[in-house]
C-alpha cells in the first residue's frame, strides 16, 4: 500500500489550503444510498471533514427501479448525481471507489486504488440479491437492485419481443411468458408494471404477436402477497394482480433456473427467457479484517445505538445492519434508512461533543406498495390499512416528494401523466454501452 | 438456410390473415437512419409491403450525439423507438436483425437468424467511423457515429474526472486532457461542447482539481476547420474556440494512438486517456454476393437515379451511396440523407406503376454548425454566410424541429434551457448496463 493516506490526502488538500490544518475529525461514510446520503448530509453541520465513498457516482432511487425497467422512465431520472448532491457543503468530499476491505484496529478502509484512514466510520453499503442457493439463478435470473440490473432487464423484456416475432409456437411462447420470484413489494410491483406494459403499451406496437399469449407470472412461496401487510391488503393486491390477468402461484418454491425454463418443487416447469429475481436479499459489505458478528440475512449486529460492538467509532446503516425494534427486525426500506442515516449522525455528533450517542429508535410512517393503475396498497403508521385509487394516488405523491432534484420530479410527473393518459411509455429502446476496459 | 422464407412469413403472417394474398410488391429498407426511414415514411402509400430492417429498434438522431456524450441530454431522448414511428402505417412492419449478406441475384437477404426474399431493396445502412489506418486508433479512439458510442464516451469522460481526483501531477495532467482528431462539424461542435461542459458545469463538481490544468484540443490535419465551409465561417469558427480556451492544430495529422498517448507525424506525444475520433467515416454496408463499384469512402456506385447499375430494383440511399451533384459529391449530413429517401421512394412508386425512375437532384437548404453557447454558423442555401446568436438561435430551432416526438422536444428545450441560464448539465452518472450474452 505505496499509495496509503495519499487518497485522502488528494481529497482534501485543496481545503488545507484554505484553512490551518488542524486535527479535526474525519468521518467517512461508506455507501451512498438512502441511510449512507441522509448521514452524510446531517453531519454537514458537524465540525469534521466528511468523505462519503460510493462504487458509484450517483445515488440510486431504489424505489423506481421497477419503473426503470419496464420503461416508465429514463434511468438517469432515479440516478442523483452526488457530487451535484453534495456542492453546497464545504466540509464533504465524494470519492468513487469500491471498499475491498476494512480494517477495524488500525482503522483504515482499503479501496481499489488507495487506503484512507478514519477517526469515524459508516458502513451503509445496502443489499443484494440473495440467490437462496438456487442452482442456475445466480448466473439466469434478473435481479433488480441496481440501476445497471433495471437497465439490462428493460433490454431483454424488449429484445424478448423482438425475437418473438421472428418465432412461433413454443419458441414465441417461452419469449412471452415473463416470471417473477417473489412477493414482496418489488415483485408486486413489477408484476403489475410489466403486465400493464405488454397489455397496454407493446400491445400496439407488436400487432403480429397474439399478446394473449404473454404472460405475466408470479410465483410466492408463502401462502399470501406482500406478507408484512395486513391480510385485507395482501388479499385485495392477489384480486387486483389476478383482475388485471397477472398469474399467481403460492406455496411452491423454486428448485432451479436454466436459461429457458424454471422448475418449482413439485416439478412443474415452466419455459421461459426471463426470470425476475425478488426473492431475497442480503447484507452486502466489505469484509472487515477482525471477524464482526452477524445475524439473519448476513446483516451485522449492532448496539441499540448502531455502534459496532467494540468499536464505538463505527457505525452501521441501512440494510448493512441488523436492527430491531419492539423485538421485531426492520423490514430493510427506505424510510428505515433514511431514519438510521439520521440517527447514527445525530450519534456522531453527539461523540464529537465528547457525549455518549442514544438508542435509535424507528418512527414508523408506514409503508406503501403501488399495484397497478389506481390501484395501490398504504399501511399506515402501520395501523390504518387504506387500498385502492387514494392509496396509489398517495404512494405516487410520496415517491415525487422523495426523489431528488426538482427537474427530475417534473419529468417524473411528466412521463406518469403520459402513461395515464396515452397509455404510453418512452423508454423502449434496446441499447448497451460498450464498455471496453481499455477505454474505462 | 432452412429458415428462409419463414422470417418474412412470420412478419406479414397477420395481415394475410386479414386479407386475401395477392400477389403484392415487397420492398425491403435496411437501414432505419435519416435516409432509410424517410424511405419507408414515403413509401407507407404506396401498393407495396414494406418490411424496415435495423440492428438497432430506434432511429438515432445523429446530429445530437455530441449532445449525449457531453451531458446534455439523456440518450433516450435522442432515439426514438422504430415502432413508435411506423404505428400508423398498416403496410409497413419492422425486424431487428442484422442483414450479414445481399444475394442481388436471388433477391434474397440473410440476415443474423433467417433468410428475407424482396422485389425491390433500399440499402440505407449509413456509415462508420474510418480510423484511416492509424495504428491502435480502432482499439484506443472514441468513435461518436452510434448511440452506443456517445454512452460510453460520456461515462468515459465524466470517470476520467473522477480518476483525476485520486491523482496528481502527470497523471492527473493525462485524465484531463481530451483530444478530438477531426475539425469537421462534429469535432467542432464536440470541442465546444466538452470545454463548457469542463469549465462551466464540472468545475462546480471538483473544486479539488486545478480545472486549469483540463485542455480540450482539437487536431486538425488542414488548414481550416470546417472545410466545406466558406472561409470566413472557418476563421469564425476557430476564433471561437480558441476564445472560449479549446487548443487548435493544424496541418498535423495523428500518427499513432495508445491507451495513454496520442503521437503526431512531427513526433509531437501529448499524453491523454481520452482520443475522441471524428476524422473520417466510410459507408458501411453488408457485403454483396456479387461485386459492386464503389467510390471514394466506400461508397456504393449509382446510377442518376439512386439505382444499382444493373439492378434497377435496388437503391441505395444515405452515406452508402456516392451520388455527385454539379460534379461534386454529395458530403453526408442528415438532409442530404432526408432527400436520398424521399426521391428513392418516389422512384419505387413510378417503378410500381410501371413508369421510369427520375434522377435524383439534391435541393441545398444549406448547413449549420454549433460552435457553443451563443455562437453557431450556417451557410444557408449553400450561398449566404450567417454566424453568431442568430446562428447559432437557427441551428437550435432546425434540431428541435427536425427532433422525432412532442415529449422529446420538450424535453431537450428543457435541457438547453437549463444549461443556458444555470449551466449545468443533468446527465453525469457513469453506468452502463451488464450485458451478459446469456441474459440476451
Amino acid at each position: 500500500m505505496i499509495d496509503a493516506y495519499l487518497c485522502w490526502f488528494w481529497c482534501i488538500e485543496y481545503r488545507w489550503k484554505k484553512k490551518e490544518i488542524t486535527a479535526i475529525p474525519k468521518v467517512v461514510v461508506v455507501g451512498a444510498g438512502f441511510a449512507g446520503l441522509r448521514a452524510v448530509r446531517h453531519l454537514a453541520d458537524a465540525k469534521a471533514e466528511i468523505l462519503l465513498i460510493d462504487r458509484h457516482n450517483y445515488h440510486t432511487f431504489i424505489p423506481l427501479l421497477y419503473q426503470v425497467a419496464t420503461g416508465f422512465i429514463e434511468p438517469e431520472l432515479i440516478a442523483y448525481p452526488l457530487r451535484k448532491a453534495l456542492r453546497n457543503f464545504s466540509n464533504v468530499d465524494f470519492l468513487m471507489a469500491e471498499v475491498k476491505q476494512i480494517d477495524l484496529e488500525s482503522k483504515t478502509l482499503i479501496t481499489d486504488g488507495c487506503s484512507i484512514t478514519y477517526d469515524y466510520l459508516v458502513i451503509a453499503t445496502g443489499s443484494q440479491a440473495n440467490f437462496l442457493q438456487v442452482s442456475g439463478a445466480p448466473q439466469h435470473t434478473f435481479p433488480l437492485r441496481t440501476l445497471e440490473n433495471a437497465v439490462t432487464l428493460r433490454n431483454h423484456i424488449i429484445y424478448c419481443f423482438e425475437q418473438a416475432v421472428k418465432q412461433s409456437g413454443e419458441d414465441m411462447a417461452q419469449k412471452l411468458t415473463f416470471i417473477i420470484v417473489g412477493g414482496g413489494p418489488t415483485g408486486v410491483e413489477m408484476a403489475g408494471a410489466l403486465q400493464e406494459l405488454i397489455h397496454d403499451c407493446l400491445i400496439k406496437d407488436y400487432p403480429q404477436l397474439d399478446l394473449r399469449q404473454a404472460k405475466v407470472i408470479l410465483l410466492q412461496s408463502g401462502s399470501s402477497l406482500l406478507s408484512t401487510y395486513p391480510q385485507s391488503l395482501s388479499k385485495y393486491t392477489l384480486r387486483q394482480l389476478r383482475d388485471r390477468g397477472v398469474k399467481v402461484h403460492f406455496n411452491n418454491r423454486v428448485k432451479a433456473v436454466s436459461p429457458t425454463e424454471v422448475v418449482l418443487e413439485d416439478n412443474t416447469r415452466i419455459a421461459t427467457s426471463t426470470i425476475i429475481w425478488t426473492a431475497g436479499v442480503e447484507a452486502n459489505f466489505p469484509e472487515p479484517k477482525e471477524a464482526v458478528a452477524t445475524a439473519s440475512k448476513n446483516k451485522i449486529e449492532v448496539l441499540t445505538t448502531l455502534q459496532l460492538p467494540k468499536y464505538p467509532h463505527v457505525y452501521v446503516a441501512g440494510d448493512a445492519a441488523y436492527v430491531e425494534q419492539n423485538g421485531k427486525p426492520l423490514i430493510g426500506v427506505a424510510p428505515e434508512a433514511l431514519q438510521l442515516g439520521g440517527a447514527i449522525a445525530k450519534n456522531i455528533k453527539l461523540q464529537l461533543r465528547g457525549k455518549a450517542p442514544t438508542a435509535f429508535n424507528y418512527f414508523n410512517k408506514g409503508r406503501a406498495a403501488i399495484i397497478a393503475r389506481n390501484a395501490g396498497v398504504i399501511y399506515l403508521l402501520g395501523k390504518i390499512p387504506l387500498s385502492g385509487f387514494l392509496a396509489w394516488l398517495l404512494w405516487l405523491g410520496i415517491h415525487v416528494y422523495y426523489l431528488p432534484g426538482l427537474s427530475n420530479r417534473v419529468k417524473l410527473l411528466g412521463a406518469w401523466l403520459k402513461d395515464y393518459i396515452w397509455r404510453d411509455r418512452s423508454v423502449q429502446q434496446v441499447f448497451t454501452a460498450t464498455n471496453s476496459p481499455d477505454k474505462m
